[in-house]
């Protein structure tokens, strides 16, 4: 198919070539570049929320709430879900099943799974890349579901106009949550599983940090919020809070500054990715290897090394 | 102090000259590069052991059990405590203290604490730059202690001669050990604080997991070992692994490959970082900005934007 045609049909949401355009950008190759830049004058309207948070926190059910809310105001959701996939894990896999079988078969509900192995470094690109298919195709949400654990996986959740941090009151992991970075990142919390022992005390710990944290000029104080998403409570709030958030973002005219940063980011990785692509050709990769036995015989250093091959590649040899 | 000077003061292993030169590390400057450069030739010699693991698991009384073993028997320790600190934990600066009562008084060890914070991407070139300051001052065993959740405390542990994972009991870990990636990286295991309840059940999981995993063709099976460090209950029988580790790459001559694989991802970075600081430089940022308000109204892709930058890199403008 011509790349113009699967383009005619993104815009159109079918689904087949919609799936068929995010695997060829999985794979990556030069189609792939083609098929981004046809589309993207589609792309904008879409409005992006990141949910992450601890591995059983309970993001897919939050998701799949909140992608059943949003259909019931006809609105309708692409869900990307990022799953740091192990060969030892088979908890995806499943979860997807359930997944599919609950809101699936909604034709105005597209769900897709990236994996992470083995793909670590691009995967950030990549996924945002997919939402771009996703936002062409005019859905009128996209949710990146993410364990916030590697640093991919924080990328895709920044890249969300309005991002989610999910915890549980097991207060080991909202301590972790926080380690990893995740409170830097959240617009706002919500505490799921807020039924079990623990809670309010994981809400007035989360609440701590938030006030020990310096004051955004900007303005905006993230909230917690409790939910038990089996049970479908709290659902609303969250979409009450997002669209709060998204009106915050948009009265301040932080919404457009905040997807230039964004794309800012995007094209400087783009960039970097062109000059490695040829940087690492066949015959620097042989010069490095002339090289590398001197170094572990401590005759050159790393640094000369590189100083040869940067000088190499900026004459273009 | 000239960059000569402080490199005879670090060959003469004179600590408060080896810690001014890893904090010029970390500040990251130009005398660093020198630095590195004039000190590599006397690189090479210590044995690199990565110690990581899910928080919690006691790495860092681990390593200190390890530090004293290898005191004992006369060997230096340099100790690199890579720490993913958070404004919001104090444990760090906690453990810190108490391990400086025990071991930090030993002029044969020297311990740094290298925190991620704000330095993500950075981080594992800076701590494989300090180890080598470690290496060139005579340190016989360097130890880099990770806590195992994001990609640049993987490649620090990747770097390291010989890795070990440390587990407890608690399945849950071990789980999430495996989907951070951690058991790719294992040399082998230590099942930490084994006198807790579930030991045997952790051991039998992760060596179920290991016979799943395709087997290496070069023949070396990862072995799971337990331990009490609180005890010092276990570390001999860690530091014979680690030798019998050493042995095996030894005889198998994969020392010097695994050596030569690091010193090639050192080299790649450092090229890529030195390209990166070029590429840029405030007038191509500038031109970023100007195609930036054109991309969020979706009249230039970021492959457009991305591609009209890398040809004006090549073009030398």
């Amino acid at each position: 198919m011509e790349s113009k045609e699967l383009v005619e049909k993104i815009f159109a949401n079918e689904k087949r070539y919609v799936s068929r355009a995010i695997s060829i950008i999985e794979t990556g190759n030069s189609i792939s570049t083609e098929l981004l830049k046809e589309i993207h004058k589609k792309t904008g309207k879409a409005y992006r929320i990141g949910i992450t948070g601890p591995p059983g926190a309970g993001k897919s059910t939050l998701t799949n709430q909140i992608a059943k809310f949003y259909r019931k105001q006809n609105k309708t959701v692409g869900i990307i879900a990022v799953d740091p996939t192990s060969p030892f894990s088979g908890g995806a896999l499943l979860g997807d099943r359930v997944r599919m079988n609950e809101i699936g078969m909604d034709s105005g509900v597209f769900i897709r799974s990236m994996a992470t192995r083995g793909s670590l470094g691009g995967l950030s690109k990549k996924t945002i890349d997919a939402a771009d298919v996703l936002d062409a195709a005019g859905y009128d949400y996209i949710i990146f579901e993410t364990v916030g654990v590697g640093q991919s996986e924080l990328d895709i959740a920044k890249a969300a106009d309005t991002t989610i941090v999910v915890l549980v009151p097991e207060s080991g992991d909202s301590i972790q949550a926080m380690k990893a970075g995740l409170m830097e990142i959240a617009d706002f919390f919500v505490l799921n599983k807020s039924d079990r022992p623990g809670a309010d005390t994981a809400i007035t710990a989360v609440k701590t940090i938030l006030m020990l944290r310096e004051h955004s000029t900007k303005s905006w104080l993230p909230n917690i919020l409790k939910a038990v998403a089996s049970e479908n409570n709290g659902t609303k709030e969250i979409a009450d809070e997002i669209e709060r958030h998204k009106e915050f973002l948009q009265t301040n005219n932080l919404l457009q500054e905040k997807r230039e940063e964004n794309f800012r980011a995007r094209i400087k990785e783009i960039v970097e990715l062109l000059i490695r692509n040829e940087l690492w050709k066949n015959q620097r990769e042989e010069k490095l290897n002339e090289h590398l036995k001197q170094v572990v015989e401590g005759g050159a250093s790393p640094y000369q090394v590189a100083e040869t091959l940067f000088n190499d590649y900026k004459q273009g040899s």
